[in-house]
């Protein structure tokens, strides 16, 4: 597979999940947030190509990469920061993905990649992250929005792997990154499944439904609480329980409405409906 | 500017337009058809990269390009055609882009590529829309859903912009091709010159009842007839002398509703806005 077509996997993985609607609390094709609109998201998806293109040809600098696909999208639109979680997963995937013609290599790749990270790339991490002025914090006790963090990512000798590790324990994206990139796979194949009955649409809107109903969103942990977070599972999960389509969807549209009045958004469980996406795309799904 | 640069402006500006809503009469984010979904334009726009990455940095082979996007198209969707118009327009001009740094630069050179396609071009576009199913017949007294029409195409010595010429009277895209994208520079303007104080959506609607109240669409003329065209243009311009934005967006969500119902889809005013879209993109526009 060449590195442009594993490169539009990517794209249009990042492109169907922001469309999918109603997407509980998340901006949607027919959701927009003050200073984020929906357009931006197509645009830093579209504007990324050429990082994801060279992440596909890359053995190595996985955090220059996400850094530099964070500047790449900020040339793009001025809606602020759209991808930075989705990136911390796309690129490491996109890099193996680049070694390997199936799933069962992107599996074992992928982990090789991570595992592989430096001190380097934990310090350019650390610039993208301060760079795309996200909220949330992903490392405990290691404040990023202190000059002087470089300074101790090297004397710590922190790897980005090692990054990971530490917030592992609560934050779903750096659990991925320990654990194998397990629920992107799982939820790569949850997509698939839902292909046939339910259009490329509601198969994301189901899945990213799943997804919430057994994972506390990291980002809703972050600006609330781990009550809020599980609260919002707990709702998600009583909705899948109701029996016909039609009405799960009036379900999810109510909720999706309360979650949007209220700011409470499961960003995390976007970026990791993204990565399930680019699995599902680069294994040859088409719809 | 790079290739690369210059293939995302019109990748993003193929998926800006589908995602424009209320778009009367055409597939947008709220509305598909029964074959054709919103997501099956997303696919196109996203897979056609390395073919308009390609003709950013091509002199010649017009013909051929519009052959390639189109099969490039069909690979990463199962919806059928979806750009086929759009292609006629964006490949010349990305082909001017890349010798281009500015638009005024690109006013010329589109013309010289045009004026400059060859008996081979004409030959390779037949084979291309032969190929996408396209419903839309663009030269005269030319079945192009023959066999023969390749030799008939030698036979007579007609270069693309010849058919284009041919056709220019009562087709809106060949127009182009003939009048140097007149319509395309100047809706592109328009779209720039809304999207301070509309946003980008409503500016790319707005730009789109403009073109529909002045133009007869092609699309519409070959589906139905010459009179069903001028009634749909008159509804538009009816609708844009009402004052207030908002009664505007009522009156084209009531016209979008009826246009759909009727199967009455202007799509070659969508390809135009596609270019129109490109030619802002590439000319700097950010949102």
């Amino acid at each position: 597979m060449t590195s442009s077509h594993i490169a539009r996997c990517a794209q249009l993985a990042m492109v169907l999940e922001v469309s999918a609607t109603p997407k509980p609390g998340n901006i949607d094709r027919d959701h927009n947030y003050m200073d984020t609109r929906f357009e931006h998201f197509l645009a830093s998806a579209v504007g990324v190509f050429p990082i994801l293109e060279k992440a596909a040809r890359s053995g190595s600098g996985v955090g220059s990469l996400i850094r530099e696909a964070v500047l790449e999208s900020s040339k793009w639109q001025k809606g602020g920061n759209t991808h930075f979680g989705a990136f911390i997963l796309l690129i490491p995937l996109v890099m193996a993905a680049g070694r390997c013609d199936d799933i069962a290599c992107l599996k074992v790749q992928v982990q090789k990649i991570v595992r592989g990270t430096t001190v380097d790339d934990a310090v350019e991490f650390y610039r993208a992250f301060s760079e795309a002025g996200v909220k949330v914090k992903p490392v405990k006790d290691l404040d990023l929005t202190d000059a002087a963090s470089t300074d101790n990512i090297r004397a710590q000798g922190l790897t980005l792997f090692n990054m990971m590790e530490i917030s592992s324990g609560y934050d779903m994206i750096a659990e991925e990154w320990t654990n194998g990139f397990q629920k992107t796979f799982d939820y790569a194949t949850s997509i698939r499944s839902k292909l046939e009955k339910h259009g490329i649409n509601d198969a994301v809107v189901l899945t990213f439904m799943e997804l919430l109903s057994k994972n506390k969103d990291t980002f809703i942990q972050t600006k609330f609480d781990d009550v809020k977070a599980e609260d919002v599972s707990i709702r998600a999960e009583n909705i899948l329980k109701k029996g016909g389509m039609d009405d799960k969807i009036d379900d999810i549209r109510s909720f999706d409405d309360e979650l949007i009045k209220e700011g409470v958004n499961p960003g995390s469980t976007a970026d990791l409906i993204i990565s399930g996406l680019f699995v599902s795309l680069y294994g040859g799904m088409r719809f």
